[in-house]
């Protein structure tokens, strides 16, 4: 259903108000069940996962390339907009031209998980950037799945989608239950758990992986800025490290995570 | 010296203004020949590398964590700001609350890093935060320096520099002499040039280590959207790929960089 709307104000774009401030945005998504995809490509693949769009925001010029898509559900409204509408309903100007907003569904659950052979498990990685090229990592590299701790980033925000180009919907991820019994779950489960943080005492990436990697593996990674919790890393089964040079700190965590997901696919 | 400055106006900080537009920036820096650090950590870095401070631009409570710096060089102003004249004069919050204003030295040439044994070329990767994670990864696993093609965004960007954590101080590297020519004048140079892009033909990285890597190696690069130009494709020895799942198009570069400096290291 094609609604042009000329005024950026119109309460029907209140779902794509202001997309660069994360609080609001934060507890707006959470509020209404939603959330933002941006670009034709990654419209396209949230859509064929299985996520129900609630509306379209597209330029004039965008309507034939996800046509299939809009007039296959007639019920979903498409408000058509000048880009300069958009530009002052989001915020920013929206290059790829086409937004849209799509339901929440139910998250997958932790248990929908234990069955996977590699897991990529992140304890508080809040940046969106982070989570979102760590689970196109996890995904391109083959592994399949990721948790996330509580407080990590929200996969699903758009920017997080975005530098995931689409992999948020092809890779299976949750939240994990509680983050006191995560791992000890896991262990449980049959996973050995790999924590990857820089201690004294960890076993270099190279080492642990010429000496046989387990058959059922979970890669634990920690924060940005402080790695790990104390916690994880006492939990863990082995502590693993990639050694640095040139008195470099660490890798980007989604960078380091990339190198053990290859190392240890 | 330390300079209280109460207005945002004044042209003493014009170094230090509009911080987030990238295109003002650009020419603004290139036209005085500065660059800017950020925090605490990457300004040490960036002085201890060899980097001439122009001035400093501290919140009060940052002003003894520099000391020695700005003690040590009586001639450099400091501006002392409150945070709101800082978030004036720049366009943002600045979370660490001190900037310095550095004169770029003399870049490093091509030819000061053909004696290396591991280089990263990186054709047109444009974005500053790819760049400065790529500095970051080379110089973290051990590689002995980055090229890059003369689209490559600037690794003295702040955003690039914070992004690297300061990397781009401690790692060589220079911009090639002329595109079409930089390949063959480093095969001349005595390296297998192994280009990474996704060809039907390409050769799978862990195959491509399993046959034994050459002593010296430059691993070339592309952009971030289209990948390795066709004619660095054509002017490399081999090019290798590392195959993907789930049918993701990629890696991010950074992570696909970091990924084949573990492996070819």
């Amino acid at each position: 259903m094609l609604i042009e709307v000329a005024d950026a104000s119109d309460p029907r774009l209140g779902d794509y108000v202001a997309l660069r401030d994360t609080a609001l945005r934060r507890s707006l998504e959470s509020e209404r069940g939603l959330f933002i995809a941006e670009g034709e490509k990654v419209i396209r693949r949230a859509v064929e996962a299985g996520h129900r769009p609630r509306s379209f925001l597209l330029a004039e010029r965008w309507l034939p390339g996800l046509a299939d898509l809009w007039e296959a559900r007639p019920d979903v409204p498409v408000y058509v907009v000048t880009e300069a509408v958009a530009e002052a309903v989001t915020g920013f100007h929206v290059h790829r031209g086409a937004l849209a907003s799509l339901h929440r569904a139910a998250p997958a659950r932790m248990a929908d998980l234990l069955d996977a052979r590699r897991l990529v498990v992140a304890e508080d990685v809040v940046d969106h950037t982070n989570v979102g090229a760590l689970i196109r990592g996890a995904a391109g590299l083959g592994w399949d799945g990721v948790l996330l701790a509580p407080r990590a980033a929200d996969p699903l925000y758009r920017r997080a989608i975005k530098v995931s180009m689409g992999t948020v919907f092809a890779l299976p991820w949750a939240r994990v239950n509680d983050w006191a019994t995560a791992l000890p779950a896991l262990r449980e489960a049959g996973f050995t758990v790999v924590a990857f943080a820089l201690t004294p005492d960890a076993v270099p990436l190279d080492a642990y992986v010429a000496a046989g990697v387990p058959e059922r593996l979970a890669l634990v990674v920690g924060t940005e800025g402080d790695g790990l919790s104390q916690r994880w890393i006492d939990q863990a089964d082995v502590v693993v490290s990639i050694p640095m040079s040139r008195g470099v700190d660490s890798l980007n965590v989604a960078a380091a995570t990339a190198v053990a997901c290859w190392a240890l696919r």
